[in-house]
């Protein structure tokens, strides 16, 4: 017996179901003062029949094209306007974060950030993602046990 | 630009070289007194020319190819002998976990679980994983808010 399932998404995906797709696009960033930089990106939004959408991200150097980033985890509904992430990072970092969703426009703070031994102090994250049509944005603000919350990140991407 | 990596994997992962490739094979659990289950499952360990493993699990019902588990996340070398896990399941759960890696066995004990305000309460997670050539073996242990650290899964895949 092989994997099968569903190809129409589970009822409690509705509200979410605006992110269903491969979306890609181009992003930038900056951090603790240091040099602004660019990247490329791609974000996939996955259904499986279930009441849960896996999410993955690759991000890379606009530059020549090596690893910057990957994010790997699920977006889940959570009742009338709320959504729930749960995310892994490969700095050794794991995000639970919980928020509203609003339209098509989804904001979601963490209420854990923990890390390995050897993982990066990240201590807090806080996401906006706003899809219009075939367009995503999203920003992203972060803090570590050195730097207070501040603006790390935004990306604008096209559903392919 | 697109994403280019190298295709030789970081010298770093030398020691957890024995998990790339893509492994199938079957799995069983039980889990508080209910019925005993079996599954199909598909594990990935995939490099992208730094220091972790990308790390992807699909699992699905023997009977009907339902969807059964989804984990995805990163492995990560953390020095002589130690390695590292970050990962999220659809639960609504986040896991970091570190342990030993002696030979080709690696035994991981969590180090945080969290989970959404609609999530499982899982409280621990403990993995050994044991490689022979061209097999994967794996034994996972849970526990629960409600249940104490128990047996829950096992599995033996092969390497395609």
């Amino acid at each position: 017996m092989e994997l099968a399932f569903p190809t129409t998404p589970h009822a409690d995906l509705e509200p979410l179901a605006f992110l269903l797709g491969t979306w890609k696009g181009v992003g930038r960033g900056e951090w603790a003062g240091g040099e602004p930089f660019r990247y490329g990106e791609e974000i996939t939004f996955e259904h499986v029949g279930e009441p849960y959408l896996l999410y993955a991200q690759a991000s890379w150097s606009s530059e020549d094209g090596s690893p910057v980033h990957f994010e790997r985890g699920f977006f889940r509904p959570a009742g009338p306007g709320r959504a729930e992430l749960v995310l892994a990072h490969p700095l050794g970092i794991v995000e639970v974060a919980e928020g509203a969703v609003r339209g098509t426009t989804i904001d979601l703070n963490s209420t854990t950030v923990a890390f390995t031994t050897t993982g990066s102090p990240v201590t807090e994250l806080r996401r906006r993602i706003e899809v219009d049509g075939d367009v995503l944005r999203y920003r992203l603000s972060m803090a570590t046990a050195d730097v207070p919350l501040a603006y790390h990140v935004q990306g604008q991407l096209t559903r392919a």
